[in-house]
């Protein structure tokens, strides 16, 4: 018999007709004269109940549950088995225990009980795969740290289930977005010989004998012998490469993993996370943050409108003020605020007895807690921060023009007078999260760039072709960058990165 | 004044009407009166036509082209610029050359030559920047290879313009699929400690300091140092942890890069690749021939639909036969043929005097020739081949029965006895292409699971969580994977998967 998905059962209201549903039991509970079943297939968050009357049940099929086996990589002994097809079931109704997986078939009827609309009067069930005491996730009230040693488990639960639906759909709203408004997805290679900022520390990819490795005279490591003839890394960004499709393209995005060996045990980091990229030509400052504001509305409304039983499970479970926070971000105009005039709001709160652990005078790089206190009590809605100094952001963002012949100011976004030189960044705050979005229209001027990477005395033997982007046909053109890890934290209001990722790289920690 | 982009200039009629179009020049003709420019900007592989009379039109701004540079890697000196600003232009008309990049305003009229319904008659034209004589695209006529040198300008092409177009579009067609059918993209890790199938050779990723590797007393290098504290590669499958989110999710689908570091310097291989891989629970053999067969045709159809003007001119430069061939695919029934009966195809076929390079027994593994005679030249249409004997496919395919008590024999897909163990695969095997998808049902009893990989003399130290949804609450389960590139190669009708993906990866190539 056709199986139909628990989100479908639950739906319908076709009391009377013979249903299959399929999945793992979440719950079995036994009163005096039936037997209630709540089974979960993934399908959504909710269980469909499985009243069983013993007497009038037909359980075939079944395979033991393997032996104990702990986590540390210790192979489980192989133990019995029965023939799923045999006549006789080897096992009965009480062995189908929580984790068990199962198919039912029954009579959809109408619940009795409150908050379900329909469940199914089982007449036969088939035990596909039974489940031991030593299941790990049969324990109520883990912590997520313990659960994440049981990352291939914890997907099992109601919250990594709500979590990794959330994402897909988030993932889902960014490809819809985009495809709607003529973007190209534009798949950037992982694999790279440049490095993109300057920034961070790098995973080395090679295939060369670490046992016997190629030197020259001098000692150093020779790569010609190393797959790609040249030392290779995991790329920290598809942007410069994004550029190249956006400045033929049109407009391109780029969402795929990204690599930062960095060595921060911290809620906020991982060493392998999703990045989406767009990067649009003939695109300017007030267009970039009206696309920015746009696209994160977009994500944030498509959370609200398709995950609806997920969210409010995670807002009773995980963070009571998360779908107000979803809805005001909806509703909410974006500030556009300038980094001068953001310092100086910061200096203004510290005059009147606000205290910050960390200096910010014009020229630092703002701190977590500057961004929060102006998201969070100042404006109390989303900043887009724009024209941070020259010297605290990356060598491709376009420089604002000297103010007035000063050779230190210059002129930012709405006529914004800074005191030293600024770029066009557009840096998205929200609240909780910090920055959620990084972008900047890209200088495309040819000889401003190079006097900038000189500036930084960076190296651009294997930069020549980025910088040809702006030899032939050079175009205005700028894009931002997104943590997607971060957005699903946001749209969840889970706590620590590694909970919203299937199975998190951190130092450490490669399981799975 | 706001741009227009040309995919939608061409398709307007309100003609006397002011626009503004940006892009690149792809021609500049000049004729006695007028000049002509066709511009290109992405949206579409159409250009549209700017017809200039120099009398009448404003041209400002202008940066001048850098001098020539080598793409051995050799810095571009920097030239002269002008103020893009400046009131007095320093460019003229005929500066605006192939390559260009330029803003231009006028009005729209309806065009008098054939095959262009639009054309814009320019009032003012802004050059945002020019292009010089050495610009890589300007050349007619080069070949694939050659232009690969160039992949970063080659996006700014006809032909790539439209592969990458079709490539957005069969991305996009994917999410589209199997987010309607209930599936979650599920993002499994690139960065892993264990090797999916044992299958070839993998990429070592690494922050260890090779000048100082840590080694223990027999000189054995030790990995605690490593930032994972274990020896990592890059992913050849998302497979098995796709599994893990499919036994709790119910169907997920993977869609991101796998690696490879096969020495295989050939039209069909790189060595960074994406993959789409789908893992269902509860699907059957038959359901999940059904699947691939459903899926893929919707991605062709979805190419039809959506990416007319691209196929035309693909079919007109690239292969004549292309529409045609996707037209058929998608009109056709997918033949659906066990190994076994393949196997006696072929040797009928060669008792009739059909010559094959390689032999094709019972237990081989068939070759390209095979595949394609069965496709192309016996069926003619594409055939889902099943039931291969264990022997020549991974561990975890699901296990055919024996036959009749046999020790060796075994029964397949539809009751096709076959001479030996057989397991449920079901490869798609396409015109062309030949193995476009390679599927399987997937052995859910431990027991069985075990002894093959006992067979096999497989390490299980670093599965232990894949073997764990065979203790706890396993199911049935089946799923497949498609090359991503393989699609695009059929799909444009391009001969080498190098020119279907943005910045190719292969063996001494990691340049971009």
């Amino acid at each position: 018999m056709k199986r139909t998905k628990i989100i479908d059962v639950l739906k319908s209201t076709e009391y009377g007709k013979e249903v299959c549903v399929k999945g793992w039991v979440r719950t079995h509970r036994s009163s005096k004269a039936v037997d209630f079943i709540a089974l979960n297939d993934g399908s959504t968050i909710n269980n469909v109940q499985i009243v069983v009357d013993p007497a009038n049940v037909t359980v075939v099929g079944g395979t033991a549950p393997q032996s104990s086996v702990t986590v540390d990589g210790t192979a489980p002994q192989s133990t019995v088995t029965v023939d799923c097809a045999a006549a006789v079931p080897q096992f009965s109704l009480k062995d189908v225990t929580t984790g068990a997986c199962i198919c039912a078939v029954g009579t959809l009827v109408e619940s009795q009980g409150a908050g379900q609309s329909s469940e199914i009067q089982a007449t036969s069930i088939e035990i596909y795969g039974l489940c031991g005491n030593d299941y790990p996730m049969q324990k109520k009230g883990q912590s997520f740290e313990a659960m994440r040693k049981n990352a291939h488990m914890r997907l099992r639960t109601n919250t990594f289930g709500a979590v990794m639906r959330i994402r897909h759909n988030m993932a889902m709203a960014i490809h819809t977005y985009f495809h709607d408004h003529g973007f190209y997805y534009f798949h950037t290679p992982l694999i790279t010989a440049s490095d993109c900022e300057g920034a961070g520390n790098m995973f080395q990819v090679t295939t060369k004998n670490l046992y016997d490795l190629k030197k020259d005279e001098a000692g150093k490591i020779i790569y010609d012998d190393d797959f790609f003839g040249q030392q290779t890394s995991l790329t920290v960004s598809g942007q410069l490469e994004g550029e190249l499709g956006a400045t033929a393209l049109g407009a391109i995005y780029t969402f795929g993993p990204t690599f930062r060996a960095e060595n921060s045990n911290t809620p906020r980091h991982l060493a392998e996370f999703w990045m989406v990229e767009p990067e649009v030509a003939f695109l300017d400052q007030e267009e970039l943050m009206d696309l920015e504001e746009d696209f994160i509305k977009f994500c944030v409304r498509w959370a609200l409108d398709n995950c609806k039983d997920d969210l409010e499970f995670l807002n009773k479970m995980i963070d009571k003020t998360l779908i107000e926070r979803l809805q005001s971000t909806v509703q909410s105009d974006f500030v556009r605020l300038t980094y001068t005039r953001g310092i100086e709001i910061l200096q203004e709160a510290i005059k009147n007895g606000r205290k910050f652990e960390f200096p910010c005078n014009w020229g630092d790089d703002l701190a977590s807690e500057h961004e929060r206190y102006l998201v969070e009590e100042h404006f109390k809605k989303p900043v887009i921060m724009t024209d941070y100094p020259t010297a605290i952001k990356a060598f491709y963002m376009k420089q604002n023009s000297a103010s007035g012949g000063s050779a230190v100011g210059s002129v930012g976004y709405q006529g914004c007078i800074a005191p030293g030189p600024t770029m066009q960044g557009t840096d998205v705050l929200f609240p909780q999260i910090g920055e959620i979005i990084g972008g900047s229209v890209r200088e495309e001027s040819y000889d401003k760039l190079m006097a900038e990477i000189n500036r930084r005395q960076m190296e651009t033997d294997k930069l020549w072709w980025y910088l040809d982007t702006r030899r032939w046909g050079s175009c205005p053109h700028a894009g931002f960058g997104l943590g997607f890890e971060r957005l699903i934290l946001f749209v969840t209001g889970m706590q620590n990165i590694r909970d919203v990722i299937p199975f998190p790289r951190t130092p450490k920690s490669a399981d799975f």
